[in-house]
């Protein structure tokens, strides 16, 4: 739906290219890498979401006739723009597979390319990346709170603009069944689904009316919004006479949808009183400013709720709004590159890395990535990235590297994954997940740490630039 | 940017709008209050911006054939579908101008269409304007607290996806002098600007050569990074010595940058260091995790910054993440419609109507918005919306009328305006309200209200449902 063209990006990406360009360095390989510092959220684990609009994007990346004129404008010198009339990214991308679960410290995916497309690119690859990362985290913990019901994304009214349309992507990759969001459901293939809204009723002269028109004209997917009026006193009843009416045709009402007062409690009331008409195939559906913690309030209150519809809070990944995702260089012309920092946890990794998750015999992750440097087969024992004394033995343990080229001179390596199968992939590693790092109170701390090799490596580096 | 085409929609929206279609109500007329109940971020005002998207929008939006074919498999029915191709927006549009200020209750913005229309374009509507408004507000926050300073929207990479496209144009309506967002640039107009990343300086193999590259392409718009390695012991010398390089050869160093460590202390240091060289019109920009106040505590402690560069939590609007705008029916068939609730502050107002800002003799705010039915020409009074013991005379003040035409039949009655407008025009009217609204603790509370007439019609109608 976007029209990405590669002026997307920060000014300074094309200035710092425009000197590597005109001194002569338009050919220095760079490696960098994605990752981000702290989970989202307070949560134990994050979902990597993304990586798919991320590599569509990049094979159809380039500056058209109003970016290059733009840069004209702004002084570029021309024959930096010449060059870039025939940009195209052509550089290696190894990720992580979309939808796998990942932690703070370790890259989540590298690039390798020249470095005026690596740098390029940059703007573009965090926007989307730690975007739908951050909603897709959002989402999977809504649906460990709501124990198996159906959630739906209602957000594109609140979504920070056409973030939504991403955003009802990464809903469904983190757990979603649905989305009321009609044109990511066309390009995306998500379910779509919504009810009515209050002004539906407000626009007839009375509740029952409006109830039995759309009744009428939807038969066979029929939920009736309850509390415009008064929803014990007017919209339940109402619900329940129509219900019966469809009775009489053979037809079922769907549900009911609560979008304002005590959900908890007229939730309780309103299944109460369908099933002593008979209706107790009558779901109730609940929305209103919902969010995890809202969720697994009303399911430990016995709320007889069957879907939630959640807006808000999901779209924006509130109250975080954003991930923290960086995206830093760890090679160049061939060469381990560093960045130092005042603050020890802001050091970054340098060279090509590969990054092994740690299995137990169970095939359940035994809680620890190891970082480690490219080429590096075996990892027998990680260390702590700030504190060396603290290290784990790896001896006992499969190691499943997480890293996989998935481009390479700038070709996709493999066939797009399809969205379900992302969703598929993405269920079956929470189920590799032990339910400690799941909670949302004090969550375990999945560690991340580095090999032997990889530490020795940063700190020579660390020690040539403290001289 | 985006191609928007209709189903950028809630499903419900077609949903209701094909039993209209198949209810024979395909006429109906509908009004549509747009409004927010909340001022976002605990301030005392908004700013709204968003609607000269919103119109260009309205006007090319069409279901394409894409979007048809979606709708088909939908189940959708086919005279439902054939209607939908010729599908436009040809309602009218009654709106408070762009970058005005505004605030909770009153209406920012009607719509008054045919229904189906109406409800079709809701969810972009509230998409595009909730999304504005509140960053604009944001980066006016930003402004008030940042002394006159130049302020650089650096958010990009931290956005919610695409919306980071549309935050780079609200925050320069509220206040911001440029963005490093090349592609908002180019289709906006908006400054661009930017330094150079750490990764720029790494890339080399000592700080000084990459500052000197540096210096050398971008003799007139040279800012340099300098806590790569360490600011006061590396970043700072190397600077110097670029700067001391530069005037050699009648060049100026523009700047550094700073993106870690204490601000205060290493702006205070670069700036004493500085001075003594002689580098006295070397500006100094900081960057990194600023926000609103962030930015007032480094000017209260005479931190002497130059430029702030800000990103997440302006482009993002952190911590609110989400305007809490609405969309709701006042008038269908020619009669006022009104939605009740449990909660009397969510009672919708019916009518179509006309909000008066209340000037005071100095051209100020005095610090109320009265709405009023649309035919009222004046109010004298107005009345809490709940509390209606609590009123206002009007009588001595200058009542100006906020809602304008601005579409007729789906035409635009006035030219688009610049951004420029917009802009000056928003600042003008920042320098209309008084201090106290601008304070971030406690601001004070901005009032507003209903006329009689209006009270009247509303409870009359509350009294209909009650009965």
């Amino acid at each position: 739906m976007i029209n990405y063209t590669a002026t997307y990006t920060d000014k300074y990406q094309l200035t710092m290219s425009q000197v590597y360009f005109l001194k002569g360095q338009k050919e220095t390989r760079a490696v960098f890498d994605y990752f981000f510092r702290k989970l989202p959220f307070n949560g134990g684990y994050a979902i990597f979401a993304g990586l798919e609009d991320l590599l569509s994007t990049l094979d159809i990346l380039r500056f058209d006739k109003n970016d290059l004129g733009y840069l004209k404008e702004l002084g570029y010198h021309p024959d930096f723009i010449s060059y870039l009339k025939g940009f195209r990214f052509s550089g290696n991308v190894y990720s992580s597979e979309e939808g796998d679960l990942v932690f703070p410290v370790r890259p989540v995916l590298q690039i390798e390319a020249n470095i005026i497309e690596a740098q390029i690119i940059e703007t573009l690859l965090l926007n989307i990346l730690n975007f739908q990362t951050l909603v897709a985290t959002k989402a999977s913990r809504m649906r460990q709170a709501s124990e198996g019901r159906v959630l739906i994304d209602f957000g594109l009214r609140r979504a920070q603009g056409p973030g939504g349309y991403y955003a009802s992507r990464a809903a469904f990759i983190g757990g979603f069944d649905g989305t009321s969001n009609v044109r990511a459901g066309r390009d995306y293939g998500i379910p779509v689904s919504g009810t009515m809204a209050h002004s539906f009723i407000e626009s007839y002269d009375d509740e029952l009316s409006a109830f039995f028109h759309f009744a009428e004209v939807q038969p066979h997917d029929c939920v009736l919004v309850v509390d415009t009026y008064d929803t014990l006193k007017s919209g339940l009843p109402n619900a329940i006479i129509v219900a019966k009416k469809m009775e009489e045709k053979g037809l079922h009402l769907n549900g009911i949808r609560l979008d304002s007062g005590d959900l908890a409690y007229l939730a309780k009331e309103s299944r109460r009183r369908l099933d002593n008409e008979g209706l107790s195939y009558v779901k109730i559906a609940v929305s209103n400013q919902l969010d995890e913690y809202i969720i697994k309030s009303l399911l430990e209150q016995q709320a007889p709720i069957d879907v939630f519809g959640v807006g808000t809070s999901l779209v924006t990944g509130h109250p975080d709004a954003a991930l923290d995702g960086v995206y830093k260089l760890s090679m160049a012309n061939g060469k381990p590159r560093i960045k130092l920092s005042e603050n020890i946890s802001k050091i970054t990794l340098p060279h090509r890395k590969q990054v092994f998750r740690i299995i137990d015999s169970d095939n359940k992750f035994a809680g620890a990535d190891a970082i480690a440097m490219a080429d590096e087969q075996n990892v027998e024992i990680m260390y702590h990235p700030m504190y060396p004394l603290k290290s784990l033995s790896l001896i006992k343990y499969f190691k499943e590297p997480l890293l996989h080229q998935v481009m390479k001179s700038g070709v996709r390596v493999k066939n797009p994954k399809t969205l379900t199968e992302i969703v598929q992939y993405s269920q079956s590693r929470m189920e590799q997940l032990p339910e400690e790092y799941k909670r949302f109170d004090n969550p375990h701390i999945y560690k991340v740490g580095i090999s032997k090799r990889l530490q020795t490596e940063r700190d020579k580096l660390i020690d040539e630039f403290k001289k």
